[in-house]
């Protein structure tokens, strides 16, 4: 006999079981369902594609962090790290084809191969939405809106963090620091990472004394980005030289979410949010747990210009958010508020005689045809064993695998009356019609 | 500006725009209903896996086709090629953790880099169901009344045609033939492919003429496999020396078939079914659309005795199958019968003032509360168009969008009454309340 192959999976990748496969398709379907509602429609796109799109313009860290190879036909391939260059390349190749404004949404694996420290994975799923094709604040208001919908149908109330890099960028131009606008932006958007000493310090190295000192100002480090969404809007408009389209857009943004929300809508503005990434041009934001804010943004996002412009001469901008599947459920496992994994069928049919086995299924049929998934069990016990304790095994199994109820047919299981058994509560209810089963199974679940 | 990278996809892989991926995420929904009903639990697996794992023994045309590179940890790596191999892994990994008999369904992409003409794809969808852990027939026989379930749901009608390889290689021992059973059944695999003649002479030339034709005969060649399943069975059964556990265990199946679908049940025992791959030891099948025999088989499998026998010193027995989902897709395509790719939405919310977007927003938040996916448009016309012509453009975008309803709100969106524009009668109608517009479209979807 050969040696045998040791089962492992790779480092950074997962195997899901039942019971964890059945939480991220509930999550997934709960999230797809509030993406629906709002008339966002799905894409798929292939897990590779050539390397050369994927990287771009070629970053560095990306670079290091992707799966890249040479295909059977010496293509330069790579799988995808993201579903926005996907996106991107996808509006590229098809934009005569859909109807703009477009609402897109796209649930899908993606692979880096980074460091898998810190509960991070080399393979996981991200939900990705974005409205392209429309320059609007009511497409940006209504990103806004969904991440709030989505949270708040998985029983999760949250702090959506806002801020404007246009706005931001005008204030930098109006101290005179424009040139060093990428760098500083960067620098503030680690500000929660590393604290406001070395921000400081950080600053100052690139701006000088003073304009990290306005920065820091403008950010309101110093009091901790306490002030109301108003009050906020009112410095930071005033730093920036005064009311401005993009100050108005915030204006607009905040009076929008009064009208769905009232005061207290969870949306804060608060400027050091600048998300790192060059790509965005207007509102970003960031989405905080209030009862878990430790554990990060877990839905961030903003406003672009130029989606597709490594690809295309068209200029589409747009406005996006990702959710991080994982860091939900991690989220989620932590406040104790996973979705309970029972399996989908509530009742078997138990097994007596194993000849039978078609006349279970029929049986099961008229269970499942009114709505009631319904699992047969296979196998009774060996011949000659006592009625009872095939049934105790029987029982076992079903509790074993969730189920409420275990159906006992008679001699005849077609034409007999059933037995239900209970299994939290050990009771036989004897004598039943299938009609009488199914109007008690579904009056419970 | 840097030079544009052509927005391309890999050959034999796919962009799926919304009208598409609608209709399979409709159709995955469909089947995966279907084997949820019959108790089944979804698992999930890393598309990448070591190369060793999948490769096994080493298979020449699998080596030759599937994704395999080293990755940034010197690792041997490769795409999984099919669902059936990482789940072997899997299970000799968690046997442990699993209750058995455990019946599980895995719906997943797959990839292999063969050739692309007559629409292969190198990345495909597959859908495979399995129960291991039982050798009972009954749960051959729930695999095979899955595939009829699940086929029935997507509203086609077919015929399984069923063999039993058990039973075969029992005939070849009788005729002093086991030595080339590998052999033959592969031979008559390809039976339908290469036609009577060559495959004649291919028998012969293995097992000698006289044999070859005693193969045939078992086969029922001459016959076109026309006869009954009765008749079929009481062929076989006595060609391979009389009853056996073989015969026995299709005789049961055929009782349990009348039981549930009566006598035409839409299966057939046709012994030159016999599946190339090795790996199979008991009842195979192959399913065939009635309407559109010629498509080939849409839904194989079989039963093996030994599935994680690679990575584990456990036996475990079990029986499965497979659908094809591109396959079952351009069947229903052929067969005009693929379900309407409409939007997830009916209705939208006209936009007659940008600035009352947050307005618009609060109301179709109504219809969302009461169950109604309500899209809200982003953009009005210019300003200074008239509100007739904005509105027949937003009339426009909605049809585009396949929408039925569009809803038109008054000065003061939440305290005014609704117009409803249904789009294909061109009629408004006028003066309604959100709660009479809900029932109106509740009444016609």
């Amino acid at each position: 006999m050969a040696a045998l192959i040791e089962p492992k999976v790779l480092k950074g990748f997962r195997d899901f079981l039942p019971p964890a496969e059945m939480i991220r398709r509930n999550l997934t379907e709960k999230i797809e369902a509030s993406f629906r509602s709002f008339g966002f429609v799905p894409i798929d796109t292939p897990a590779l594609e050539y390397a050369e799109i994927l990287l771009g313009k070629g970053g560095g860290e990306t670079e290091k962090q992707i799966y890249r190879f040479t295909d059977n036909g010496e293509r330069d391939v790579a799988l995808r790290f993201d579903l926005t260059v996907p996106f991107a390349r996808f509006v590229a190749l098809h934009q005569a084809e859909l109807v703009f404004p477009f609402k897109r949404y796209h649930i899908g694996k993606v692979w880096r191969g980074e460091n898998t420290q810190r509960g991070r994975y080399r393979e996981f799923t991200q939900c990705d939405f974005d409205i392209i094709g429309s320059d609007s604040p009511a497409a940006d208001f209504e990103i806004l809106l969904i991440i709030h919908a989505v949270l708040l149908n998985l029983g999760l109330n949250v702090n959506i963090k806002i801020n404007h890099r246009g706005l931001f960028n005008r204030f930098l131009s109006h101290i005179g620091q424009q040139e060093n606008s990428v760098e500083i932006l960067r620098t503030v958007d680690k500000l929660a990472k590393v604290g406001l000493a070395e921000t400081q310090q950080s600053l100052a190295a690139i701006a000088g004394d003073t304009h990290a000192q306005k920065i820091l100002a403008f950010i309101g480090a110093d009091t901790c980005a306490a002030g109301t969404f108003d009050d906020t809007l009112n410095r930071i408009t005033e730093l920036s030289g005064g009311p401005s389209p993009e100050s108005e857009r915030l204006q607009q943004l905040r009076q929008w979410m009064q009208n769905v929300y009232g005061v207290n809508a969870g949306f804060t503005l608060d400027p050091s949010i600048t998300r790192g990434l060059d790509y965005y041009t207007g509102v970003v934001f960031e989405t905080f747990l209030t009862e878990l804010p430790d554990i990060g943004s877990i839905c961030s996002g903003g406003r672009y210009d130029n989606l597709a412009g490594l690809y295309s001469k068209s200029r589409i901008s747009g406005v996006g958010s990702s959710i991080g599947l994982d860091r939900m459920i991690a989220a989620l496992e932590s406040l104790d508020r996973l979705p309970v994994a029972a399996g989908y069928t509530a009742a078997a049919i138990a097994c007596l005689k194993q000849e039978h086995s078609g006349l279970y299924q029929a049986l099961a049929q008229q269970f499942r045809q009114a709505g009631i998934p319904c699992e047969v069990f296979l196998e009774g016990a060996a011949a000659g064993t006592a009625d009872h304790k095939q049934l105790l095994k029987q029982f076992v199994l079903a509790e074993k695998k969730g189920l409420r109820w275990v159906i006992i047919p008679g001699e005849n299981p077609l034409q007999d009356t059933l037995t239900l058994r209970d299994l939290p509560t050990r009771q036989n209810h004897e004598n039943l019609s299938v009609k009488a089963i199914c109007s008690k199974i579904h009056q419970e679940i």
